[in-house]
């Protein structure tokens, strides 16, 4: 039932990836144009609108931003409402403050909100939509971890990025018949990993989902060390090996012990070199992977879902979450949408697709 | 019903896009490592089939190809065999030399064939089949107006090469306050228009599916030099006046008359500065959209669509091409593949997306 | 002597090139900062300092704009203040406002004005020098045609794009055995030509200094369409035929002509298509050379430049241009600066290495 | 005094660095067609000078490479021929090998020698000169720590990719108003950290030259939190406390100790976090700044490189290195180039232009 709306609130929630301000202007512009709605810009995700910042977006505003990366609202990883850390004391004692969210939504007057974000935004659109407000999702994470949408925004430009990394790695790998490894990002699903190192013509893929044999690599990367004399080895930083050893980088946590540097990738690294005694470098991407200006495909990707989102909004269709489709945007129930986390299935096309070109997957 | 391949050809037919030696490596690699099999690629596309110009492939000759740009195999404009032009008269004259290619393909000992290539290459494919050849489709355009697929290979690298020289072009339009034309291929479909428009944030975007009306443009230019300031303008090579008059640079014919240069790129800007009196530039990307190292995007569009295709040939599904389909590459009948051209619907999303955040396509 | 700066002046004259960013921050923030003084910024060029159109710059106002390509103040070709175009009618009559910019430089209270520009605004500067103001020029030119400086800032990032391009074009041009002509920037030095086409492999290269001849270049381009069986050829955009016929693309008059269409690089292209019978190609990068983000290179030189400058100011040494001299930033006199272009020497060390690595000039 | 040469060796040496193929394509092409001599290339470096391995290069060969990163002779770091190690056990036992060396030269037929390296293989030359050697040296290294020439090629590559992955930095950093450290190559002299910082906008530099202090990073970093929201630091590998503890990431040694692991940049984030309380992140930038597609200035100056010491090796000038000075490539005595190792200046230009724009170096 369409609805008529005069005040729409936008939120940018979770990490932040390439594409966002894509979203956020094609929401504004048309609701400022043809809708004539005020813009009420959240700041800093739901940490914002509990603390009650926002920001009347004008025009100017979301002019001239399709191509920056971040978010011109800026984020945060901290706001969950219904578990909000007390006093900022990092999370030891949360609170619900949802109603002061529900308070703030009446009280600034919105008729909708449109919240971007990964699973963990989703989630709390979910649980905010059945106290009442008027929500659409739009899917967003750099990780492609979304079952409900065939891909978010984002992914993309992780994936090209990690590629040209990888891209430049290969030529000075094979000038030096050296061991080069590079952790990329995908602390669950590997598909930046398996994506990237596809593209990038990695010779050993580690992802989550397919632990990995220590001694599986070792003879590989020995063996091409003998023909090809070098490798690159490419590796999600939740990758693990299947002696049950999940060793990751805890970045979100808070690393108090200098002991406990170095990630999956410098851990390969130094155990590859160790056992071989090739030589063996590492990079770490790190958030290289999420900023900058994003990838075509994220831009034109993330103007239709803000599209589609404000129209599911104008049509009264809340709870619900935009999704790709094939070609087009439909929109999906948020209650299927936070359902299923998408990790790379090992019968995978994509999977078949490596191995079939000789990556080693270390199983 | 799965058939044993001993031999098997590959070729690169129509103009060349990011991704075919992604595709080339991961049929030859494959064929050559699990299925044991002789990889015969054909040079310069259908031409070479007919002259009878083929090369072994080794796996040192698919390695370390998938990020160059091009194809190892050559290819050719000029090669249908079923109106091929004969004494290289530049086709005047054309005889059906399809017969040959059949009895090329005898003589090679070829169990199957992949052929790489657009909408022509595909309409031979389809022909030869019916004259016997095992052969297994992939399609390729940079134009992505392919219907029985979701999205090609090509199109997205063509795509960020647009997108990235727009968004060059915003900076020196916004320090000069100019009008800016860019003129990108598309000669009957808008695709690279419409969708880097869309991605670099172009205020004009005309395209062939949308004829365009001068006065609209001269007035929506002229509105925003007193606003913004500036105008970038993306215009389609097969942009066309609504007036009737068809006006293309004819690049693919003779040309020998020098007053005929100009494409309608230099026609749009002529004609705006003409009459408007603003300041107007033109660029005209040309061939640069089509050649350099391949987007990951379509490195991994094409590794999933090479090893489909062998995957194809190897169960005996000859006559069908590969095809994306939301998340997964399928197989879909040549004949039914060769139907559609895909251009831009007016009422697709992307353009209603385009509309939204303001842009002008001159009706 | 130095002299005590309580309000500084900024101006950037002339086209925009990547870098004036970086120069406008190193001049602002320490000006802010450490000297205490007041920034205004003069808004597009001369002409805002005729029209008395400033804005005081803030720290906030130069953050964050170190990799943005144009300029945060505007410019404008059209404000030389000696021979200014009354009523704005495009300049057919000028005036003297010379005092106009005098009289505002003593109302806005400025001790001193930093000009970013190339020869032209270096020679207004000159001359507002002789009528009293505390000038201190940086000199900016993507065409690299200043002879007082070793290297400006702009041309690099320049470079970068038009070497990228060719780079693009070399896989597409072999692919299809082609011929590709790339127009370049370079109306009257052929600097970003020679740069460009020696770095991105350009089989023949044409350039103002050296006028070609066109049977030089049909029986070149011809010979390797039966070896290389593909060309390459950079066209400086103010390349001529040693016939005499000095053909240009006139981008700053009115073009009135439609028949006008087409520089050099179209009128090449298509001559050779026509004498050769090769299938030819056309790209004129244009204005994509001119924005966009620029490289590191110049967003180094551009802070030393801006540091500098601002160094010289304080210590009062005006009349002067800061110039890059082996590792080092000095300054020049500007009428020292402003004597001589810089064109190619045709017995340059890089045209002398361009034709040692087989580059065609057309002579 | 000219001498004729029938036989030129080529021979990259030490760690790879974009440009290298720039510099053989241009020592190469007018050996093989101006100077009708045969080009011996020597592969791995030193290693396979002594090793005997070399490859006769054609045209075809040096060909298409100009834009190739890495080096097509392949380069190791192994091969000092006065001090080799015996029996590949890594450099244990050591043996003065120049005599085989020489040897092979004599073996080989070789007049003249081209050896492009850094300061260890200028060193190796020179003193394979004294022993009757025909050298002319090419520097190159990206840390741009040789003080014989204003610039090596490499360098400019480098500082590229360094630069590219802070912009990507700085919009996730203000997105999450984090602390993003990220370490680049530079382990005794810190142009690459300063460079790519001052160009990125990092908010901290750390280098060799200038000794840190913990607490003023604390500090510096804390109070932005407060304004701006958060700090890019970029740290050189080199890079350390001024309370004496030198740590550095031992790359070149064995990495026996898995508790070794983690650099100086994963150290810097690690005490910042834990002091600060202000999420930080880490990259490692690692050899993707050694690898790629040179930038056009390194493939120009490379282009130069080459072809100037082919000119000096034809004039005879012996025991030389090609250097750059200003605009021009000259020659200077090797004994001359290998004497001083150029760090950063404290007082450098570029120091005080990176201090005016607010960095802080931690002193």
């Amino acid at each position: 039932m369409a609805i008529v709306i005069k005040r729409i609130g936008i939120l940018t929630g979770g990490g932040d990836c390439p594409g966002l301000n894509a979203v956020i202007r094609s929401i504004a512009k048309p609701a400022l144009t043809f809708i004539n709605a005020k813009v009420i810009g959240i700041l800093d995700g739901f940490e914002g609108f509990v603390e009650g910042r926002i920001r009347e977006l004008t025009k100017l505003d979301v002019t001239g931003i399709v191509n920056l990366g971040g978010t011109i609202l800026g984020t945060s990883n901290k706001g969950d409402p219904f578990h909000y850390p007390r006093d900022g004391t990092s999370g030891v004692m949360v609170t619900d403050c949802s109603d002061l969210v529900v308070d703030n939504y009446r009280q600034w007057g919105l008729d909708a909100l449109i919240a971007i974000g990964g699973d963990g935004t989703m989630n709390i659109a979910h649980n905010l939509t059945k106290k009442g407000m008027n929500i659409v999702g739009v899917p967003k994470t750099i990780d492609n971890d979304l079952d409900a949408t065939d891909i978010t925004f984002g992914h993309d430009s992780a994936l090209q990025v990690a590629t040209e990394a990888i891209d430049r790695l290969q030529t000075t790998a094979s000038a030096h018949h050296r061991v080069i490894v590079i952790e990329v990002m995908g602390r669950y699903a590997g598909w930046i990993a398996l994506g990237a190192g596809v593209a990038g013509g990695a010779d050993v893929i580690l992802i989550p989902e397919i632990p990995f044999n220590w001694d599986v690599i070792f003879d590989f990367v020995w063996k091409r060390s003998k023909g090809a004399r070098y490798s690159i080895i490419c590796v999600a930083e939740g990758a693990k090996p299947e002696d049950g050893h999940h060793i990751i980088k805890e970045q979100d946590s808070k690393r108090t012990d200098p002991i406990r540097l170095g990630g999956i990738g410098e851990i390969v690294a130094a155990r590859i070199q160790e056992e071989t005694k090739l030589e063996t470098r590492v990079t770490v991407l790190g958030h290289v992977q999420r900023g900058g200006s994003p990838s075509a495909f994220d831009r034109i990707l993330g103007t239709k879902f803000g599209t589609m989102a404000l129209h599911a909004a104008s049509r009264g269709e809340f709870g619900t979450m935009v999704s790709l489709r094939g070609r087009d945007v439909v929109t999906v129930k948020l209650e299927d949408a936070i359902k299923h986390q998408r990790l790379v299935p090992p019968d995978s096309q994509l999977i078949m697709a490596a191995r079939a070109v000789g990556v080693c997957f270390g199983d």
